[in-house]
């Protein structure tokens, strides 16, 4: 019950029970068919003028590449910034010297559409070249407005390029990269699409690749060089370093299971379950949301810990912990928090056993249920 | 037959088996048993003052995170450069704009004391605060004297400091941190210790990462952070990011396979025996090695290709690849050339079998063997 890496399916793990050579063609078969597929489950394919880029690492390491990579010299990034990996993103400008500024929201809030028009007004034009934002804040669970963002910048900056984090978003929340207006969307192999870890991969606009690479004075990295890693895979189809092919041959196995559950409806429906279950199980038991109905997201629920003498997180979670159920502590800042994530290959079922356990584990700390004001 | 991603045995495959969050404590009981293992592959351990610093992505990033990460703003690497790994770390320094210079050698050469030597004095005292070499050169299969670099450094400037890319050295070839005045050792977990690809790591001199911290003016990446990795890891025993859990597991059995095997001395004795079968039967068929052999190391050997009319190189990979045989084209700016790697799950007798389907598959091509002068 964590937002990765998580549970994948028994098919997905045997797919790694094969070694390929990097040059192989069998496995840049693979490689061919994930990349045709993921511009596809961002709505969008090479002819219409779109490409895959996947990089060994973490999903981090992916939102480094693509800020380190695109934004020139002269640039500059305007972060919306309502959770950890918004300051995540702000603390990546900090260290490659990239310049920026941040309209920062606490992390039960959603980032607004007038807050960055106004930021960008007030600017000037040209000051800003590019806005970045998260599209599903997994820090409390939050849905980020990013169609309205994108069509926002389409109508009144046409010229301003948007970078998405769809980390925990893409997969089982839409993202339209054309229709929207995205030039940069990253995720990661083991978020909702049910892959296991060990790479990243940025969706992204040609032309805003090709302008990166005119403007961007050169590479900060070499591992993390977006543009050096796109130019490669495109000239050879291969990676320029080590690729993790188990790694990618189990995410070709995640991919395909996912179109078969019907796309990114039927992941997200089924994650939708999952959250609906925990939602009634556990406000039935008296627990509290941290965010609001209407901002969360049904990726991962934050859940207030009680105000109880007898409470003790650290007993909870190796409670839930040895019966098989490893949930994730909180990471706010404001309120003592604990968090089910509800992706991976689990459903409704699932969490109906974990809610019993809950249940159990709660009452024999001498806590009566359900928890009161 | 490559040098990574290689043949694994299948308990390394199958260890992958299994999903763990990134907080399980079985999960952190395995990172924590493999860090401790490689310190101790590297003939240190911790209470001698070494650390293990394990990280997400390809080799390359292993280095780039020690060179981006230990050497200060003022500081100057001297790179003894005799291959393709080399002129990596040459152009990780352009990118990252750290003062360097170079030694270059043909990549048929060995790296050479007396020119380090040299260099280090004509530059004088506090000029360079860094050497950065190759253990073994993959370009050509050459193997450095790494041993006699440290102590020659030991000797004459103590207080230059020494990076090795061990990435297809180490667990095959011995590497004596403690003894042979080595601060920083990078490698990676797809190589001689045949686990799956998915991380690299490096393994440290406490003192030198203290003395990094302290003086290197902060890292010049977020993900690539040497020092913030092991800080984090020594904090909380866990990745800052999420981690590859099932290259980890995959690795955690290899490592014991490895000791199983009699640790270095037996896997390096194994890949003797795999290049000597090699050897041998490619120079009855009149091939010839690109690199003298007293400079040749045994992981992977270097074959010129034949001046033969009827010589074509992709129906040879071709022909070998449906066989199950995939080679390793040649990497020399020299010569034309093919690579035969001779470590991973493999024994003599695998290779006796790829020199028959080499004998076959050059008669078949229609040329005489063996081959004339």
């Amino acid at each position: 019950m964590t937002p990765g890496p998580l549970t994948t399916s028994s098919a997905v793990k045997q797919a790694m029970l094969v070694d390929y050579g990097s040059r192989d063609a069998r496995f840049l078969e693979v490689m061919h068919q994930v990349r045709t597929k993921l511009l596809g489950a961002a709505n969008v394919s090479k002819e219409e003028g779109y490409e895959c880029v996947i990089m060994q690492g973490a999903g981090t390491y992916g939102i480094e590449a693509v800020l380190g990579s695109v934004i020139p010299r002269d640039g500059r990034a305007l972060i919306l910034s309502n959770g950890a990996y918004g300051k995540r993103q702000q603390q990546i400008c900090t260290i490659l010297g990239i310049p920026f500024e941040a309209v920062d929201y606490g992390d039960h809030e959603v980032v607004r559409v007038e807050d960055m028009l106004k930021k960008l007004k007030e600017a000037g034009p040209g000051h800003f070249t590019h806005v970045s934002m998260i599209h599903h804040e997994t820090t409390a669970g939050i849905l980020n407005p990013l169609k309205e963002i994108g069509l926002a910048l389409k109508e009144s900056y046409p010229s301003v390029r948007l970078i998405v984090d769809s980390m925990s978003g893409f997969g089982a929340y839409p993202a339209q990269m054309k229709a929207w207006n995205l030039s940069y969307l990253v995720s990661s192999a083991n978020k909702n699409l049910e892959g296991v870890p060990g790479f990243c991969f940025a969706i992204c606009e040609r032309a805003a690749l090709e302008e990166a690479e005119k403007t961007n004075g050169g590479p900060r990295s070499l591992s993390l060089d977006l543009v050096g890693q796109w130019r490669n895979m495109e000239a050879t189809a291969q990676f320029r370093f080590t690729p993790p092919t188990h790694s990618i041959l189990a995410f070709h196995q995640a991919i395909l299971e996912w179109e078969a559950e019907g796309g990114c409806a039927g992941r997200g429906a089924r994650y939708k379950a999952n959250y609906e279950t925990v939602l009634k199980g556990m406000e039935e038991m008296g627990f509290k949301c941290y965010v609001a109905a209407e901002h969360r997201g049904h990726i991962i629920t934050t859940f207030l810990q009680p105000e109880h003498p007898k409470w003790d997180f650290d007993a909870f979670y190796k409670a839930l912990s040895d019966q098989g159920y490893v949930i994730y502590p909180g990471k706010l800042a404001s309120a003592p928090s604990f968090r089910f994530g509800t992706i991976g290959r689990l459903y409704p079922k699932d969490f109906e056993n974990l809610l019993l356990i809950v249940r159990q584990c709660v009452q024999r700390m001498g806590i009566e249920l359900p928890l009161r004001e």
